[in-house]
């Protein structure tokens, strides 16, 4: 089961920014991360080139995708919002955490985002499966708090609370064919190293190194 | 499973525009109708209402979904073209009838459009699974024909080739109390004088009518 943490916040308290450092940071560890918003405006309109890949739409199908190597692109009716699992099983498959914008009320477990500048109290209560919080001031909300641009630390909070035991290591190191122990923070630094070698996302990694030569 | 039926031809065949016809025929019939297309211009830009809703999938999120009520839009990574079969059950769930426009290769049973104007033969040999012919001009294709026009026969096939007995009646009529046999003519008849009536695509009915009195 992949795991779903919410990100949730006031209007204006930064939950779309907060989401785009924090996916941009977990992707540099090699982290392959699915997201769900709400789209409340009524139908997103998909301009695609031709525009003409969605006539089968207008046309009335109730399911319509486009497929390429690369990319799948899906626009689909459903009959009632569909529950966050079913959306992070059957559709953001292959992932290794999802992350949704709002949907507090699914009972996932959240973190709230909130700025001094709202001079509000935090939105999330006795009710709310709250884990963290991401704040500019003392919220006293009796779990792990973090600042506005913590993004590192609240990466690592996230890791090490819900993937490091569903995704196993990252990295895998053999010296002289025998696996080498790395610790997270090892971890994290060979990744992003290599991210910035590659000038890609590198995903799973084995590095395999040749034994030191004995010592004479 | 659902079925999957393809539809190709030679380019400016005129298999979008036959596709639109067929999906609003069979959508009016009360078929839920899902389709595929291959999108091989480069990225489809999804142009959403506040243009933020892909912030998301432009910080690296390798699966952006955006969730409403009534509709769910899915933009995603693949490692390689997904197989049909897959994009079907997966994504295109809860549908009558997948229909694809191109995917010759993918082996599916498969419907070729053909204009004379394009004085080619067919597309289609030996090794297709062709089903049936949408062409202007004698194919001799030793498969069922329909005229570029005859939107109604082509979908007629395809009920009762593919729907008739995965799908089940779509009408059930209980005459004081007993079931009535109805024939995909007659089934067809009451879901079209229904939708007029509605307005919508009535889906599955039930109709229950009172026993005639006996006679005295």
């Amino acid at each position: 089961m992949t795991p779903i943490v919410s990100v949730v916040g006031r209007s204006g308290s930064g939950k779309t920014t907060l989401l785009e450092k924090l996916i941009r940071e977990l992707t540099a560890r090699g982290r392959r991360i699915g997201t769900v918003k709400h789209h409340v405006h009524g139908r997103v309109q998909v301009d695609a080139p031709g525009k003409d890949s969605w006539r089968h739409r207008q046309a009335g199908a109730v399911a319509v995708s486009l497929a390429s190597h690369a990319e799948l692109i899906l626009i689909r009716d459903v009959p009632a919002e569909l529950p966050l699992p079913v959306i992070a099983h059957r559709l953001l498959f292959d992932v290794d955490l999802v992350l949704t914008e709002g949907f507090r009320s699914a009972g996932m477990p959240t973190i709230e985002v909130s700025r001094a500048a709202l001079a509000t109290p935090l939105l999330c209560g006795p009710g709310d499966r709250l884990v963290a919080v991401v704040a500019d001031w003392p919220t006293g909300a009796g779990v792990p708090q973090f600042g506005l641009e913590d993004i590192g630390g609240l990466a690592n909070f996230l890791e090490r609370r819900f993937l490091e035991v569903s995704a196993g290591p990252r990295v895998e190191l053999l010296v002289g064919g025998q696996p080498l122990a790395l610790g997270p923070d090892a971890e994290a630094l060979l990744v992003r190293a290599l991210a910035g070698v590659l000038g890609r996302n590198p995903g799973r990694l084995e590095l395999r190194l040749p034994a030191e030569p004995a010592s004479p």
